[in-house]
């Protein structure tokens, strides 16, 4: 192990300087953070690639040589101890900045949002009263304004809150649909959502203490609307909540949310959609028709750090009236008592399940100034269309073959040809272990990220199959470096003996 | 409005460029962080004091000025848009690390957290799967190793989970005591609290659908052990968790955990302990005594942006035993197949309600090994010291009075002599509008962020009355800046003519 270089004569800092105050950036934040930027280029050089090679065992002993003991009696001081944990972190990320790393909705962030990111760091606001953030509280109101705006530009009074991200959006927007079935009298809200909607609508429900969710029938991942009035028309009139998906996670599919909205409207359900990866398409005038009828949707989840290359947590719940946010209101008299509501304090405490919070929005809002909505779309733009170009790759080899049908969002799935002779002389399992196994190699040599899913193949009548995936979020990939994760692909479905787990 | 100083010669920087990959540093990261922190500087410059002065009208005015339009057609360009986002939140920050800014459990950062939670922006690992976060996962299972043992020092299989805050963590900890009855088939849970407990702990029994929480009776802001014994009675052998605070909201006090857990223990009831607050008093050999009992809770919250001073979210809730947390357990194909579990690939995605999650561990990481334990407990031991030193001065100061008692943890509560004096002559409200008109007062002239708690007042029979709060957060804060903030105080009270809110 290298140690870390010295530090530039002059720049000793005490252990517990404080990142704040006026002088908290000359006083130690500066030198800090460039021993930071030093360990981040560093640590990236010695992984070269999309990841550590070596596989978790490896990566557990490098890590663990550099950052252990984690709680010493007396401490490393804090030069080496930062310069040591964010080396090792660098060095053994999967870093969606590297163009092999396309297996999930996990984006390289911008340089942008990741320096504004920064000043949520070292000013700590927390979002959760005024006298805590008073220039962010601002700020925060006028992303939400800006977002809610962006996904229902007709609405009267839209609005939209800051989360973590769509798992916890998602459980909003159905606490928000409980409660209002609660208010209203009429029984428990049932809540439908289609077989490929992401597993954090089964798990709010189970969290809400609700009936779990009635999964409606989909085809080629899309939501069936013959499928939900059905459904819906099973319910006798109770209350209910579709959740349809702008983007499912496997496949990158829309569900067709004109008509399930005419769908709900007719048997008076509300319509939520989760549009975690879809919904920022309405940067773009090119690509926002494939979410057309999102706006009749009572709530919208919408992530940042899908596109919109932000930093985790970039989470937003779009309301197409902000009265719907009143359940979330709470009373603490620490934090928005209300005689100083009366005198002018803002109250911020029911914009969250969270109490104290993260200023999430100042990267936002620094992105979406900087790039503008043009800007952002360009970017949008670039991945769907590096998808595309990618199918069309994919098409013309004979080694790989795509999965038959339209390509979702930014998702492609395809198979080596291997697997596919496999699964004929020896059956599915083994072409399905193939694909797997292809996939950890990759991880293990460090070579690339690729995503898995399980998908219906029109070429084997509608069999479910096993396809790697690659989620196209990079804003700047080439033709030519996708290529190159083809080849790895194709040489390794050649080259190695598959073992099919036990 | 100045604008942004130029940027050096040759440190143009594209609008699109990425936080990370081999080149992410040099290609953008590196000159887009230096204007940050120029940013920063200036910001907190302009506005010299704990906070922007002008109150809530103003301060929104000059934010908007430097970042609206939010979402413009057109981009201003990644620098100009980075700078004046961040020098908005910094001019307009109520900024802990100024010694005068003490109202919450607010903590100022150290600059060795916010420089180490950059690397978590710019390389962005997502803790939902290894393949997102290779080493950050390494060093998520060393921290929670690390806080595990600390707090379970005896246990042969303790566990943490890194949560957003204590709010987070309290909700896991309803949740699995609400599994885990559902599991044994013997009816819902029933948690009790005292009544000076976080409203994080009600808001958790609303979301998970469990009766409210029944309020237990409380002396000097602590649970009494006796009406804890007389609640568990009345629930005729219903499954309980009692929910402990270690260290209050309001006044920093810490309930009798061995008493408590002696009680629940005779009832059969699970402990859960709220250790937003005082969690990290082990820290410190000389104050961890005050913590006694607290192993014997099945669960702990425990937070590291109070003390810590972590930015905001390092949450944590403390596990006595591992297996506890299996309820939390999911299965996603994309993220965790069985056959790759099987290969080897560790499952991360378990250990959160969350599913993107950012790794808010690496900042921790660098926290507890640069600064190991001792370093940490002399921080906490600073503030505590420190607030016992304001409690003295306060008493020898005839124009404030502290509220009788021991002072809890960190937390001072006073008042002016003078709305006592008021409250005699025009009654109680009018006391306590003075101490909220003062808080206000000193909030819109940008001179101190105070808080304000409603606690009893044994001089005045135990009457509830309005006290305004200081807690001690700060690990440097001297004595004479905390005397400077005495002073603000004992003017504003003698100068301001009191209005009393409708």
């Amino acid at each position: 192990m290298t140690a870390r270089p010295p530090a530039p004569a002059g720049t000793r800092v005490p252990d517990t300087a404080l990142a704040g105050g006026v002088g908290g950036v000359a006083g130690g934040l500066r030198t800090l953070t460039a021993i930071a930027l030093d360990a981040l280029a560093d640590g990236a050089a010695e992984r070269g690639g999309p990841l550590p090679a070596g596989g978790p065992q490896a990566v557990a002993e490098r890590t663990r040589a550099l950052c252990t003991p984690m709680l010493p009696r007396r401490g490393t001081g804090a030069a080496d101890a930062l310069y040591d944990t964010v080396r090792a972190a660098a060095q053994g990320a999967a870093d969606p900045a590297d163009p092999h790393c396309v297996a999930h909705l996990h984006c390289p962030p911008l340089a942008l949002a990741a320096a504004a990111d920064l000043a949520a760091s070292a000013l700590n606001p927390s979002m959760d009263s005024w006298d805590q953030a008073p220039a962010a509280a601002v700020i925060e109101e006028e992303v939400s304004a800006a977002l809610a705006r962006l996904v229902y530009p007709a609405a009267p009074r839209p609005d939209a809150l800051i989360t973590s991200g769509g798992t916890e959006s998602n459980l909003v927007a159905l606490l928000l649909a409980r409660e209002r079935a609660r208010a209203a009298g009429t029984g428990p809200v049932r809540v439908l959502c289609g077989r490929a909607a992401h597993h954090s609508v089964q798990r709010a429900a189970w969290l809400l203490g609700l009936p779990a969710p009635a999964a409606v029938e989909c085809r080629d991942g899309r939501m069936l609307p013959a499928a939900l009035d059905r459904a819906l028309a099973g319910l006798g009139g109770a209350p209910a909540l579709v959740v349809a998906t702008a983007g499912t996670t496997d496949e990158g599919a829309v569900d067709p949310l004109p008509e399930l909205a005419r769908v709900a409207a007719s048997h008076g359900a509300e319509l939520h959609v989760d549009a975690a990866y879809g919904g920022p398409l309405l940067f773009s005038d090119r690509l926002a028709p494939m979410l057309a009828g999102i706006e009749q949707a009572v709530s919208v989840t919408f992530d940042l750090h899908k596109f919109g290359w932000q930093p985790v947590a970039a989470g937003v719940l779009a309301l197409a009236d902000a009265g719907r946010a009143t359940a979330l209101s709470l009373r603490a008299d620490y934090l928005n008592a209300d005689d100083d509501t009366e005198a002018g304090l803002p109250d911020l405490l029911g914009r969250s399940l969270r109490t104290s919070r993260r200023p999430d929005v100042l990267k936002i809002a620094a992105t979406l100034r900087g790039l503008g909505r043009d800007g952002l779309g360009r970017l949008v733009e670039h991945c769907v269309d590096t998808a595309r170009e990618l199918g069309r790759t994919i098409d013309a080899d004979a080694h790989l073959r795509r999965r038959p049908g339209e390509i979702g969002i930014s998702t492609v799935l395809f198979r080596p040809a291997a697997a596919d002779r496999l699964a004929e002389r020896q059956g599915e399992a083994a072409g399905d272990a193939l694909v797997a196994e292809v996939r950890r190699r990759l991880l293990a040599d460090g070579l690339a990220v690729l995503g898995r899913a399980r998908a219906a193949d029109p070429d084997a009548g509608g069999r479910r199959r096993l396809w790697l995936k690659a989620t196209l979020l990079h804003p700047r990939t080439t033709a030519g470096e996708l290529a190159g994760l083809l080849k790895l692909v194709t040489e390794l479905a050649r080259d190695r003996p598959v073992t099919t787990p036990a």
